[in-house]
């Protein structure tokens, strides 16, 4: 399936000279949703993913049906304040300043096989992050899945030496 | 499946007085998280729903994996600003102050069968203001889902004449 056609490219959004990627047309399709999060799924169970997380918010709308279908756990990675029990936290920068994102404390057990999903791999900062957050609480990144690389971007670099699975580059 | 055996009660979060419901160790567990999903995919086959809305971000935790379930669309409403094409959007009232919520434009076709799912039914402010977007792009709201009802809080009132289904009542 040629998921591109589901892809909305939109001109300086969010700011001018950049090209936003949106997936929106793409999980609107029931049948392109499905297809995507099939081939995530089949991804994570070579694998051996017993947990996602993904972070705030079109993580999450990539990483609940893997999770569903998998059978398995999903736990949020979220902006500061958004979790009401206690977590843990790493800030990482932006292109001005920094932010912070969390996770719950008891989200992942140690040792546990975790997959990080996100819709976009750009400048990786937020997936480096998320990474973080997980080996933090002792869970084991065996991969990461993304519906779309900005290869120019390379993202790559801020998380190598883990496993990548990308269903569309641009 | 006694499912509240996964919610979270916090105490004072976000605000002092408040029992925060916290659906993540639900959502941590595969197989209540699949349960509820299941739940709530089969009630929304019964209403025939083509497309699903869920308001960001645990909107799209509780509605994605149903939409996946059943082989259709999912839409997301957002806070303003997010979206990046063309949208319309209503803004509603909340404790202190107001807030705006948009669709994207072709999100929903005029005469689509459209469900909307949200972890909690509270005030129903933010429920009812999903319902306004689906309606004023022709959608018809045939159904809506929570895993929560908070009943003090009295949502339904917001929400009349709409059918309601929901896992669990505080």
């Amino acid at each position: 399936m040629d998921l591109k056609q589901y892809i909305a490219d939109v001109k300086d959004f969010p700011e001018k000279g950049i090209i936003f990627r949106d997936i929106s047309p793409l999980m609107a399709d029931g049948e392109a949703y499905r297809y995507a999060t099939n081939e995530i799924a089949k991804y994570a169970k070579d694998k051996g993913v017993e947990m996602i997380v993904g972070p705030e918010a079109r993580g999450f709308i990539v990483g609940c049906p893997v999770a569903y279908e998998l059978g398995i756990g999903f736990a949020p990675a979220r902006k500061k304040g958004k979790l009401p029990r206690e977590t843990v936290e790493v800030s990482y920068g932006l292109e001005y300043g920094s932010d912070v994102l969390q996770i719950h404390k008891d989200a992942i057990k140690p040792g546990q096989k975790v997959m990080v999903c996100d819709d976009l791999l750009a400048t990786g900062g937020t997936i480096a992050a998320t990474i973080q957050l997980i080996e933090k609480l002792g869970g084991i990144v065996v991969g990461t899945a993304f519906l779309i690389e900005l290869t120019d971007l390379n993202g790559r670099a801020q998380i190598e030496g883990y496993d990548i699975f990308t269903l569309m580059d641009y």
